[in-house]
């Protein structure tokens, strides 16, 4: 029995496919037919249906036509391919923007958008709702019961925000909820600066540059009551179709760490399984293993998110036509980035897209069949490589789990709050460099990691990293104090505990709402370094640069194991540790370069004994991690390098594909990968 | 007999002059009869009038007055000054916008313009297009036929699009004559991608940020119809002043190859005579050759839209005023611009402007008569002694020809298809940076060159080249196909021939939709470079750096002389050629560096024979060419350089000023120039 | 006798302390208490008070709530605590908005704000203006005779503009009075240009990005209709509360010389005193003394407006929080600066802010007391030492003067001008960098200089420079001239006296109007340079570059002085003096590098015996000024390196607070200065 439930009961086998857009193909019959004949030898067992297809299902207003899909998926089952079924709600048809106006978004400045695009309607409008459910519902009961449906693909990368008139009173009424009174409010958002204070409801409105933007709690509400009412919009789905089915389960496609328009940790949570679009820009020169870092990151997020295994759901064959350049993958990396996604928790490799486009805007986006039309391609051959691939591996990898002992914290709240963060540094706080940076030291020892928020539990891990946590929420101190004083290791880093939830900062010298006590410190100054002006501190015989921030620090009951070489803070703590209960924590007061990180964290790995992969040296551009089945640890040593690596073998290990056993030095080749039991 | 019929019978010399607008200085009594002494001491014998003069001649609605320009026209005739007449469209009164808002132009957002600016009516308003009738029909009833003037001046620099409703509506009903039916739209603009199906005619609109920009038919549509309602604008404008005066002819000033919004070969075939208005950065450090370069591309295009002799419509004595930096034109350059416009077709040398304004934007622009007001100026000097020059040249220059026997392909609509393209590289492909480096072989090596498009005949031609022709419309195919079996040599470059004249890509592998048969192979793949990065060839054992883009081809018939030397796809085919018919066809697969193209036209240019202004090595930064009128030959060497260069002349050439005859060595000044017959 | 009366008659005394916002803390009411603790241990003796509170003094329409105001006052007076009070109207409450929409501001689309921010109401809003004077009317009642209170604070920081009807009506109104008939300002805006003839006023909008911006009349006029209407609005408020307390003087903060959007000249005149709000970028690296200049500029401009002693309103005890980059003031600097503006004429060190805001957008900007709360800081502890330096010093310093032989001309109607100017440098005119290189020889040489503009009087000055003085206006020519005939120096350089107040060029050769007779020259041409490229020029043996625009003038009666090196202009003059009266007047013909400067004003101080604050080598980063009290002399040495400097003293002084005599060597530590009387 694997540890994590199936994702997909109805077909738990590990899915290789991809989205499948027939309906633009409707009036060239040939290539609907061909379609089936190369997905068969391309070993896809599964393709999204129906993302875009709304105009072609409802064609007018109640008038449906699904004939045309029935057909489709008839074929395709007939065929063992299965079915992710989207709601088409991502992207509406013309006339119903006609018939309710209301759909449309409205931006900033109080525009209606006109009809275009995707991703953009208002997710208040009672119509859109109603006209969701409706299709969501028909698609539900014709389709929720057919035995090649397995998964509900509920609507496309959801994200974005609409100022409506609509939105603005469902803005209201969320806070009258949250806050009770304007009192509580005009406290919570300090409103009494610049005479900003609300004497009614009716004058909140959301963040607009022609409007209000120095009020940051206002922000930071607008930002989460935009998540609330995307979730709530996605949950009208998903009821919709469990009405009818219920035991079919739902996810929707989420878009990794640097999508965090919406918090997805909170999204994700409503999800049955998270899946996510993951479209590395590989072969930026001499990067590929800089990106596989970003990467993995993101699956480690997507993991985290419901702590089992995830789809992905989308990925390139080849290129994409969106970025500034679209590189093709060159040989090997397409079976490579796969193979990262199951190592870090993965149990699909689906592609945007099964046929390539013909025309509009991502005709140029590649495809497992392109405009060639034939299987007579490259990149065609590497498809159906991995498809073998993944045919072998689905018995032991599908739905197995990615063990964890250290956490990292990201969380999008604070993410919202940096952003609008007036001081110390607005040319930029890089959030996301120092999350990267702590992460980077774990990947590259075959630690594995999860990366969670401020709403996680905080029990399994021994060691729990909070880089630039600006905004303490949800009772994060009582948790991060009782996992210290139980004997965990916590290290923060500058600029941690600033703020409370509505962004306002905490007062006082030392105090348990800033962690005063587990840290043993306070903070009086941050100063603010140039980009390329940097401090530095020794520690350990070394000498580490230091930038972006430097906290001058109030020593309470810390101790001080490193200090400031320069500037007239020149001697002042720059890293401290303070035993607090059967724990310690740590506090880096500045911005360490990677250098420092990769020893620091080396040293409190050694001396926690984190768990490895791997119990080796692991060479540069090499990563390892594993997933356990219940029976088995399944190691994945991936190279990320164009040269072959090599690594010497704590142990036995038996690849899973040719049953051979590995020990002593293992070579791995460039951009190549070891998939083994040991 | 001059091979070209007069473009300006009523008075067949060289035109020496430029924009007049005296309705500035009409307070100002002394200032326009010292305009007429110092006009005639430049040796001026045409002025543009009438341009922004609308809110003079009719100050009020129907309201003429007209007796001011009676007076000046009077005046300048006396003095043997002609008049090219402007219709007064370029800039309306004020009054005419409070009375008809329609005539503003409305922006992608759906607002309307406060009135302002020059060159921004709607060219749909009906309100406009009465009220330019009307005064239009007024001009040529006063003037058209007063002995002084000889052009019609329609408008002045068309270009720009609005987004008013009426527009809307014009668009529609364009698209219903292009298409007939939805079903056939919805096909050629590929809009069941996304959802995007249009089910009503009602539902187009323009392109928008606010709205729809997925969809690139619809872009590539909107283009052309912007196109289509300028010229029918400029059409009814032409035919107004025609009614009156059937003989005289029109022109319209155009801007040159980077002013692509409209497509001037369209424009321009609807015109008695093309004229531009030229306006080259000269003396960017070390630059003046490469800048003769871009500007003789442009004289050339505009030569080839009407495949005969343009006129100089506009350019400066000495600066500019709209530039980031308006150098002054060092002594020598101003006669030398005006030597290159001959040389590449022009019948005239007209300026912008002849008395300096003396407030608003362009005061700072430079004119014959500075603000100091008088003759007692370098720029006067010079101005004077180009008149002197054109007063010599006129007799054998004036209607002359200029042959060609080689073809470069600007296809504006691959130029605005390509704008919009999403992959393979949207930081940018640089379309006319290919086509520029295609022809500064031909520039550099004294051959003459002209510039088509697909609408062309290619007849004439012995050499074709196609750089990065995108799209094939216009049964382009055809005729490339025929022009190569026929024998003449096509030469094409990467991402040449990948979609339809909706934009749609070409399927299957080799086709000949493609020009398979042609060139003799497809394209498989086609990778994408990072800016500074390169892949290279070798060819004729020299190495060349390949940028931009690379095609992975697939050859069939084609023989591959050099492949790449990098990257997974190293040996695979970098330059192929195909014998086909007669003829022969290359694909040069990437982008490469001007030493390969210089090499490889130069192989070509010695095996055709084509023929050479002069049979002798050009010297670096001089530039020759030839023009021929019926009985001669006039060839015009400049030098851009600041030095003197050294010819060894092929022949006897005979000076066209001195009669002075040169054999063996000659010496041209920095930036001086020869013009002589032989 | 100080020579200035006190600007706060009250209490004469200089000021320290610094805005003060107590309305953010009425339910905290510990802090209020605490505040007044800490304010009397920092050694502060004023604040500012009510700048953003009138949301707590009327909470709704016509309910006004002072009690908790008056309680403050009250307790702040019991504590030797004076009053600035401030008229609320720099930002409004929410229910005002609400009720009058026309109070919120229209950009130039035509579109309405949405409440929020600050300084952005409507300055013509005859609903703002009543609700305003009642408020203000209102705490002139309560508070204008209160012992505590010594000034008025009007508004906040006065700027921006707004686009609406009734500012459109007033616009048309202002310029009705200025030119009476629409010729008169169709010739002054020469609209005949691009047919843009007015016919109606009405038809007269503000310039706007959808509209006009082609007339730069208009823009001129514009912005001086905005200056005007920003002064009646000031002037309406302090009508209202000098018509209860007539003897309370009023200020309103300013910006300094960069915020130009006003005409602080034309503002600041109508003021009892000017005060200013003073934020230099300490501690860019190495730039500290380059900063001190660019400052002390400000200063100088903003005690010049009315000849007198001005305030020093806001600057920041540390850091800022809304620049790119805040960082820390280092130890001493916070001293330094408060030195450095009374050493050019200030008579307060007042801060924003007291205390540290908890929330919203200006939580990081430092204060007094920080979110600590404490005096146990390092920045509470430097501003206590400020209040130490400052009591000691109040008796001689407050009201004395700068005396100052030299005036550098800022003309703010210039640098519109230039701002919108096309041609020849759209790149940029550095109007700011030649007044500050021109000013930095006298602040290097400890030599008082005055920032004047062209409604000033010159008479009392000795040396008169006016760096591209691009516009005469106001009769300046004339001024000019009697001051130079008189025996005065006049300095100029390239693009001075080139349009008239309406940026109409001046016309002709040499004249009067262009000061030809007093330079001796007229300009034919001026060259662009690009940057980066330069020409040069040789005087007294050594070269210099030259740069951004080289003029080529044509002597009459000047004398050359040194050529210009290269280009065609080679030999041409590059600097020329002239004879005039008594007088002499230089004409500068390009931007010279500083070097130049500093030599050429050296050879002119030397000879013109101007009076230095120190007759001595002044090292680099070291400023000497001095200011006089009507029986001594003042002398503020001030070092802005980080290392010691030495001076040799030219006679012998008195430390001002230790009374210590210093002759010969004079030691100053890095960034610390030295107040001594001799």
């Amino acid at each position: 029995m694997h540890p994590h439930a199936p994702a997909t009961p109805k077909y738990p086998h590990i899915l290789h496919g991809g989205d499948y857009n027939p309906e633009q193909w409707l009036s060239y019959p040939d290539v609907l037919d061909e379609d089936i004949r190369l997905m068969t030898l391309a070993g896809i067992n599964c393709v999204s249906l129906g993302i875009f297809s709304w105009a072609d299902l409802e064609p007018e207003k109640d008038h449906f036509n699904f004939e045309w899909l029935d057909g489709i998926i008839d074929k395709l089952y007939k065929n063992d391919i299965h079915v992710i079924l989207a709601t088409p709600s991502g992207s509406r048809p013309h006339w119903l923007a006609d018939e309710f106006p209301e759909v449309l978004r409205v931006g900033e400045t109080g525009q209606r958008n006109i009809y275009g695009h995707r991703h953009n309607h208002c997710y208040t409008s009672p119509a859109y709702r109603e006209r969701v459910r409706l299709i969501d519902t028909k698609l539900a009961e014709r389709y929720g019961h057919h035995p090649a449906v397995i998964l509900w693909h509920i609507s496309n990368e959801f994200g974005g925000e609409c100022h409506c008139e609509l939105c603005q009173q469902e803005f209201r009424r969320w806070l009258k909820e949250k806050y009770k009174t304007l009192d509580a409010l005009n406290h919570a958002w300090w409103t009494h600066f610049w005479a900003h204070t609300y004497t009614s409801w009716e004058q909140i409105h959301s963040p607009t540059w022609i409007g209000e933007t120095a009020v940051h709690g206002l922000d930071l509400d607008w930002k989460r009551f935009v998540t609330d009412q995307t979730i709530d919009f996605m949950k009208a789905e998903i009821s919709a179709v469990k009405a009818i089915v219920p035991e079919l389960p739902a996810t929707a496609n989420l878009m990794g760490i640097y999508a965090y328009g919406v918090d997805y940790f909170k999204l994700g949570r409503e999800l049955d399984v998270v899946s996510w679009d993951s479209y590395p820009e590989w072969h930026l020169p001499g990067k590929n293993a800089e990106i596989a870092r970003n990467e993995s990151l993101s699956h480690d997020m997507m993991r985290s998110i419901k702590q089992r295994s995830f789809l992905l759901m989308e990925c390139t064959p080849s290129t994409t036509n969106w970025r500034s350049i679209s590189k093709l993958k060159k040989p090997g990396m397409h079976e490579l980035s796969i193979v990262n996604a199951l190592a870090h928790g993965a149990d699909s490799a689906m592609y945007f897209q099964i046929r390539q486009s013909r025309g509009s805007a991502e005709k140029f986006h590649s495809a497992v069949i392109s405009h060639a039309g034939t299987e007579n391609t490259r990149v065609f051959r590497e498809v159906s490589e991995v498809g073998r691939m993944l045919k072998k591996l689905s018995d032991k990898v599908y739905g197995s789990a990615s063990p964890a002992e250290v956490a990292i914290i990201f969380d999008t709240e604070t993410k919202w709050a940096l952003d609008k963060c007036q001081g110390p540094r607005n040319e930029g706080l890089d959030y996301f460099g120092i999350i990267q940076k702590c992460y980077d030291y774990f990947w590259k020892n075959g630690i594995n990691t999860d990366i969670v928020d401020c709403d996680s539990s905080f029990e399994k891990y021994r060691l729990v990293i909070a880089p630039m946590l600006y905004m303490f929420r949800g009772g994060i101190q009582e948790k991060l104090r009782s996992f210290t004083a139980g004997g965990g290791v916590l290290v923060t880093t500058a600029f941690t505990g600033v703020v409370n939830d509505t962004d306002l900062c905490f007062l006082g010298e030392a105090s348990e709402e800033k962690l005063s006590d587990v840290l043993g410190l306070w903070v009086e100054e941050t100063d603010s370094l140039y980009t390329g002006e940097y401090n530095s501190t020794r520690w350990n015989g070394q000498s580490y640069r230091l930038s972006e921030i430097c906290e001058i620090v109030r020593p309470v009951t810390c101790e001080t194991l490193a200090v400031y070489d320069s500037d007239f803070y020149k001697g002042s703590p720059a890293l401290t540790v303070n035993s607090f209960g059967n724990g310690r924590a740590y506090r880096i007061c500045s911005t360490p370069e990677t250098d420092f990180l990769d020893c620091f964290f080396g040293e409190l790995a050694e001396e926690l004994g984190l768990e490895r992969a791997m119990n080796c040296k692991v060479p540069e551009g090499v990563s390892i991690t594993w997933r356990e089945n219940g029976s088995e640890r399944i190691v994945f040593i991936q190279n990320f390098g164009d040269s072959p690596a090599e690594l010497i073998l704590d142990r036995e290990y038996r690849d899973i594909f040719t049953g051979k056993t590995y020990t002593g030095r293992l070579a791995v080749e460039g951009l190549s990968s070891i998939i083994a039991v040991g």
